[in-house]
């Protein structure tokens, strides 16, 4: 038995599971924790396997999509939602499937899994298809579950998808009881209420918050803007903020642009095209949120960050144009593409009210 | 005779050339048109230069040392003032030094010259060694003076370094005359007064700024922040705001902390060291400016984005910890190397207050 005088609950997260049967099959693999991989990799290195299956399009699916691509495996992805990242715009969403084709990636929209199968040393995934596909590994990326058995135990309560409900202070129900991490509910800065929202960011912050305020400190958690960042084989794909669709369900009143903007000035080599998407409320002009995608090589996680930046502080689509943003020809435009954002929204927006 | 209801002068600047003979030989050249370059590269072309003098370690010349190096040309850049760009703190300016040492660049300092000659084909650059130096061509990249000519002429005020004399809505002193751009002063966010800073997003704003006045608008330029960017072969090298000697001189508290951070998870491969510092007010603990110098690969010049979108909104050091800034493993940590500058500051803050 330990005591305590303040407990934090850090418990994380677990790779959910569709209940189907076949999951517990040994070539059948999650990736949750660190052990996960290096089991996937002496797997890899012991057999060879030549395909692999993967149950998934959110980040760790197509993450792995690229990574075993990149050992020489036939990759196939089943996207249930019929989308690759549905944390994205759907048009930019087609921008990664056209990516992953390139790479030879293979997808399958609207399939639900139904069983996967072991026969002679291969899998078999049985789904709504109808049509058996076969590989040598399937890899589970179908999403987490915050972990709050001990929590529970403990009397804690829990809300959005059973994680578990804090304060800003990342306090819980019962006194002297702090939780912070994926098994902790999320304060969302723009929709002023908590969400669930797992990312490494946000649990490094909310720890740093619990930590703070078991030693006497006084923190709370400033919130989270849905900030978000994936690599996939030369892509990078990022947002901040809402949607057009998730702003109008807060009760916002958002217009949003699409355009194409090139990363740095077309005269200095290697420039590449970024495909920019900003959505602001049409009433205050206030800032709500943005998409970008581009070559990994053009600074896209960085610009999404200046974006980020300005939602913090609450900041108007028009004011993006007077921030003082670097320059230089191989890097960036006198009006950087963010800026480029906020005039096309400006320009949009005022022929919108005419 | 041409009339007009309103002016905007935009006469910009012109190279500066020091007050030496032979500024004027042919092969003596400036670089501030487009026509210089074109100029520069015919003569290239046409002549196969082996060697080049660059007299000036500012961007200009730095940049063209880049560029003429990869032209195959042994280039010697020589500083009057003994340092690489003296836009920046002097260690991250040694670190410039090295990647041109690196790259074949000699550099000669504390150098002046007094005369430049043609002898058989070549050029003598005499200076204060008294060592003469010889080479085929002779770059003059000393800095710009504002072209003021017309506006003098139509009785319109000059300040600092004779740049016109602006309100932030971009007016000169005679009515229906504005002025943008680097002919014009600048008004310095930070500072609170104007400064001369002339630099192509400047110019953009600025003329945003009087083309909307004229045309009946009521637009205020916010200032500069003193951003700026510049690649030197394989580093970038950007500040933002003030160093810790500006801020003390323009009255604040500055406490400045120096440290390196890698780009992005050391396990994922290509992560580069970057070269960071970050000054705030004591007593205020408010940002008051950055400096960074890593790869071209490390979205350097993005990274100090964040920060001057953080010094326009008044952030607090400490306040940049809350920032919902992007990560994945290859672009980033959760911490971002702009929040471990922001950590180690309130550290080095907290020890220099005990």
């Amino acid at each position: 038995m330990l005591k305590y005088d303040k407990l934090i609950i850090a418990t994380g997260a677990v790779s959910g599971r569709p209940a189907i049967s076949g999951t517990d099959l040994p070539v059948v693999f999650a990736l949750r924790w660190i052990e996960d991989g290096f089991f996937i990799n002496r797997y890899m290195v012991e057999h060879h396997p030549e395909s692999a299956i993967i149950l998934g399009s959110g980040y760790i699916g197509l993450e792995m999509a690229d990574a075993l691509t990149r050992k020489g495996l036939a990759v196939t992805v089943l996207a249930r939602s019929g989308r690759m990242l549905t944390a994205l715009d759907p048009e930019l969403g087609d921008i990664i499937r056209r990516e992953l084709s390139k790479h030879g990636v293979k997808m399958i929209d609207r399939i639900d899994v139904t069983a996967i199968e072991k026969k002679n040393q291969r899998l078999t995934v049985r789904n709504s298809w109808e049509v058996p596909l076969e590989s040598d590994m399937v890899l589970v990326a179908t999403g987490i579950t915050p972990e709050t058995a001990l929590a529970g135990k403990a009397g804690v309560f829990t809300g959005i998808h059973k994680a578990i409900r804090v304060t800003q202070a990342m306090e819980t129900n019962i006194k002297d009881i702090y939780a912070a991490g994926d098994c902790a509910e999320t304060w969302h800065r723009l929709l002023n209420k908590f969400t669930y929202l797992p990312l490494g960011t946000t649990a490094h912050k909310q720890g740093r918050v619990a930590g703070e305020n078991v030693a006497g400190g006084s923190q709370e958690f400033a919130g989270t803007l849905g900030t978000q960042v994936v690599k996939i084989f030369d892509l990078v794909v990022t947002r901040t903020g809402l949607f057009d669709k998730e702003a109008l369900e807060a009760g916002f009143d958002p217009l949003t642009v699409k355009l194409e903007a090139w990363d740095h000035k077309v005269y200095y080599p290697n420039a590449s095209p970024l495909q920019l998407c900003l959505t602001g409320d049409r009433k205050t002009n206030r800032l709500l949120g943005a998409q970008m995608v581009g070559s990994y090589k053009a600074e896209v996680s960085k610009r999404i960050d200046i974006l980020a930046t300005a939602l913090f502080n609450g900041m108007t689509v028009d004011s993006l144009n007077h921030l003082d943003l670097s320059y230089t020809p191989p890097l960036s435009s006198p009006w950087d593409p963010v800026q480029l954002m906020a005039q096309a929204w400006s320009l949009k927006h005022k022929r919108v009210e005419i």
